[in-house]
């Protein structure tokens, strides 16, 4: 993918690089994809509490859509032929990932929300001040999953049956999200640029995608699973 | 329905009027099923670009909807059980005016948000400073239908033959929202009575929904319709 390890500065990135406005992109588009999934999953809901959170859930997604097509706009690119071409390997996450009911759509929206900061996190700190202040901006508005936490824990509370069918689905979402983002990365040599420069090639891609698993299992525990 | 005529300074109308509480709450529900039934309408978007346009237009109603809810709270309502009652009439409402077609549901978004807005104003202007304020921050959220009409205004163009039927079903849109808008008024005095006291009993329904009338008309010719 990339054979240095300067950092950022040294490698000249700027706001400028190819694979912010591809980045950017990447990111709008599974928002977008995130929003569509949230609001036909909150049809699943229970009661209306559930659907007004998974609802707002689904809006938020939208809001940070919306901050990354104007921060695409400013870079003088049209939203939708920018993100189109990254439709196909996030619609492939969504369809492996389909929930199957109401426990396993929160525990996709809790896990998916916390694999996105976390994706988030590591781009922000490849990024120069600039766009990395976008992704954090982003980021910040991905934290309205108190309702899944607590919805979560008492259903395998009430129902320790639960714990083992949805530890396993949440080892899916997990792996899932790893092939496909690998997939992006493998096959958009920019984003890998910036990306991985600045912490030197396969090791910081390793090193990526292991603090992935870690905070992931952090998750998992703190939905009373795994 | 209400029997005095006096202005609402006088009614001793004010935030705490048993009114006010109700009507958030039947506002707060349309923007919920508005957001449901937007959210599921992009499904029937042709392009990407029309998925975001309503995407977009369904996330707006959601941030209408947590600016009502934050209201209910600081009311000491819950917006759960406050909206619940308001289901049926809304849902009513949608079951009766679900799109068949693209061009239906775009029709749709821009008269929903046009009386939305219209009803919202007259709302206003029947209410004390404080509560007046909170509608007119939604009512300002509730334009963001260009795209609808750049899209229907084009689709008349390129085959007039859609003329009709689109003039029809923005008819039928708001003999409907009329028929339901009495349906919540005959059924919650405290929302009639906040509603038109200043204007002084049935004289103020009839102007109400003369002046909808005539700004529905207003619309339909901005759409090309009618």
């Amino acid at each position: 993918m990339c054979t240095m390890s300067e950092q950022p500065q040294d490698r000249g990135i700027t706001a400028e690089h190819p694979g912010v406005a591809a980045l950017f992109a990447v990111l709008a588009y599974g928002e977008l994809a995130a929003f569509e999934r949230l609001a036909k999953e909150a049809e699943m809901a229970p009661d209306l509490r559930g659907r007004i959170a998974v609802s707002s859930m689904a809006a938020a997604q939208m809001r940070n859509f919306e901050l990354l097509e104007t921060e695409l706009d400013r870079r003088g690119q049209d939203v939708a032929p920018a993100t189109a071409p990254f439709a196909p390997v996030i619609t492939r996450y969504h369809e492996r990932t389909t929930p199957r009911n109401w426990n396993e759509s929160l525990v996709k929206a809790y896990i998916g929300d916390g694999l996105a900061a976390d994706f988030y996190s590591e781009v922000a700190r490849a990024l120069p001040a600039e766009p990395a202040a976008v992704v954090a901006a982003v980021l910040s508005d991905t934290r309205e999953s108190d309702f899944a936490v607590e919805r979560v824990r008492a259903a395998v509370t009430a129902n320790p049956a639960l714990r083992s069918p949805l530890t396993l689905w949440g080892r899916r979402l997990l792996s899932e999200a790893i092939t496909q983002a690998q997939e992006v990365l493998a096959t958009r040599d920019e984003l890998a640029a910036l990306l991985f420069e600045h912490s030197g090639d396969l090791p910081g891609v390793a090193q990526f995608f292991e603090s992935l698993q870690t905070r992931h299992a952090e998750r998992m525990a703190t939905l009373g699973l795994g």
